[in-house]
């Protein structure tokens, strides 16, 4: 296979010149350029993208943290993301902190020499200055660090919103939203505020339980939704994530409740395992398709170097009425 | 904070001797190296795993590929591998190729440069003598390429036969099993030869049914079900990979079939996917943590430079009994 030596020993010019054709960086006489096209075309010449990427100074890779490579919310927006970018010549490489601020720490060492050309955060446990300091492109995904960082977010007020209607239209009197820790510093704690908001205003109580979100252990969260709807018999409605919803629909039909005449339930995040149960659960779907496509038009655009018209860019979220509200 | 810089100069010694001892790469005098720890307490000296991997020539990092980060059994392994990993002080860079033979490629190639110190190759599309190529340490998760390369995988035959037994015990006339292509190379295909082995040998009619794996469209997945069902109206068993398996049990309900009287389901994996239904689904379950833990223990001997007492490491299976066979 020919290489860029090649390429240039047959149009009589230097290999950086080259490169410097392949890659735009600098002008370049136009018959120089004509010159150095035609050889390309006679030798058949295929640019090896790694190669490319080191006559740029560019790896052709973006990372991605993310709290959990198990939750399907983000192993399905990591999936996302990673299709929108090697439609654009991109290579994804994930990384997965599970929760812990030390691991998100040394991920970004690591990021810092040159494995990566941009980095999409789906992490938020490190102080608004650590993640500003980030020398290279970097793009928020739930999490607003501050004004030096744009953010690719989930309408979650509207999610709360949506949520709360049905609550409302099934008549609950008590609605509890499982969530992890209350962080108002995390986008996606919006819902349970707009929730708490919309579910004030109409008189009904309601109440927030933190529930680890990490643990992955569907018995575990049965039992503890056993516990939360026995300690709370009065309680009428449940939002949750999509697995522990599943756990809180198991619990209640053990309880004897009817769905949805007794106990309405709304899902969060409206991943496939809303999905695969036999009934169909209402769910709040957050767009991972859309929110992938956003974040990786605008981190292309930061690695080009060129300026954001906003820096916050909200995605739409949409209800799926199902079986478990009325 | 102190660099190591600062310790050879408080110690009196040149920089790469104190690298030396920080990594046992050469003799070092007793009493100089008595010097350099003792500087090192005294200036508090944490050596940074960046700079001791650059000095190391070793980046401290492992890549895994897989075919897909949607897919629960893949995102659930890769935790277990990460987990595993962060144990033994390497981070874990995980590889999603989309099942596309095009991007396991592209990612072997960007592999090759010094990003990453191993690889664990849970993918399966490339000719064996391209993964044999391959000049790092590497460990192959469910494709047997050759006696290069050492194999930790799930006992897949004992899966299919596990299967038979309860397929047999619930008096099943017809059986189908659902899977991806019919490829003998890829080891979890062992579980369908085992499964129909067994059946044929009791007179149990079966078939194999292909399905794509990696499309995760549910109402796709429940649609393609009920073809089947509807097609092949004496069926009476199927087994499927968790999602799929979901898809049949809720088609099959549709259909006015009683769940484990007229159709027996036994779910392949037994992810949390498999959990979160209403009814409990008969499983096979592979385990992600110990495979996990096999393969973490394989890859460090072979980075460490030593040599394998076996190359193919069998991890058993287990069946979970539920509701959906008798």
């Amino acid at each position: 296979m020919a290489s860029i030596r090649d390429v240039a020993k047959k149009a009589n010019v230097a290999a950086c010149t080259v490169s410097r054709v392949m890659n735009g960086t600098a002008n370049v006489a136009p018959e120089t350029r004509q010159k150095i096209e035609d050889a390309m075309k006679e030798l058949n010449y295929i640019p090896n993208e790694l190669a490319r990427g080191m006559f740029r100074q560019k790896s052709g890779t973006v990372a991605m943290l993310i709290p959990s490579i198990r939750h399907p919310y983000f192993s399905n927006l990591a999936h996302c993301i990673e299709s929108k970018l090697y439609e654009k010549g991109y290579k994804l490489m994930l990384c997965s902190t599970d929760g812990q601020i030390e691991r998100e720490r040394e991920y970004i060492n690591i990021l810092k020499t040159n494995i990566v050309d941009g980095v999409i955060m789906g992490v938020s446990d490190l102080e608004d200055n650590e993640y500003q300091q980030f020398d290279k492109p970097m793009i928020m995904l739930d999490y607003d660090a501050g004004k030096k960082l744009p953010i690719v977010v989930s309408d979650h007020e509207k999610g709360g919103r949506l949520a709360a209607e049905k609550f409302m239209e099934s008549q609950c009197r008590y609605v509890i939203h499982i969530g992890d820790r209350e962080l108002s510093k995390v986008e996606s704690y919006k819902c349970h505020t707009a929730l708490a908001h919309a579910l004030n205003a109409a008189g009904i109580e309601n109440r927030f339980i933190e529930i680890k979100w990490n643990e992955f252990d569907f018995s575990g969260y049965l039992e503890i939704a056993k516990t939360i709807l026995e300690k709370y018999p009065q309680v009428d409605g449940v939002m949750a994530a999509d697995i522990q919803a599943a756990a809180f629909l198991k619990a209640a039909l053990k309880l004897g409740k009817k769905i949805p005449d007794d106990f309405a339930l709304v899902s969060y995040d409206g991943t496939y395992v809303a999905d695969v149960n036999l009934v169909n659960v209402t769910s709040i779907i957050q767009s991972a398709d859309k929110i992938g496509d956003k974040t990786v038009e605008i981190l292309l655009k930061l690695m080009a170097g060129q300026k954001l018209t906003k820096r916050k860019y909200l995605i739409d979220v949409v209800r799926k009425d199902g079986e478990t509200t009325k």
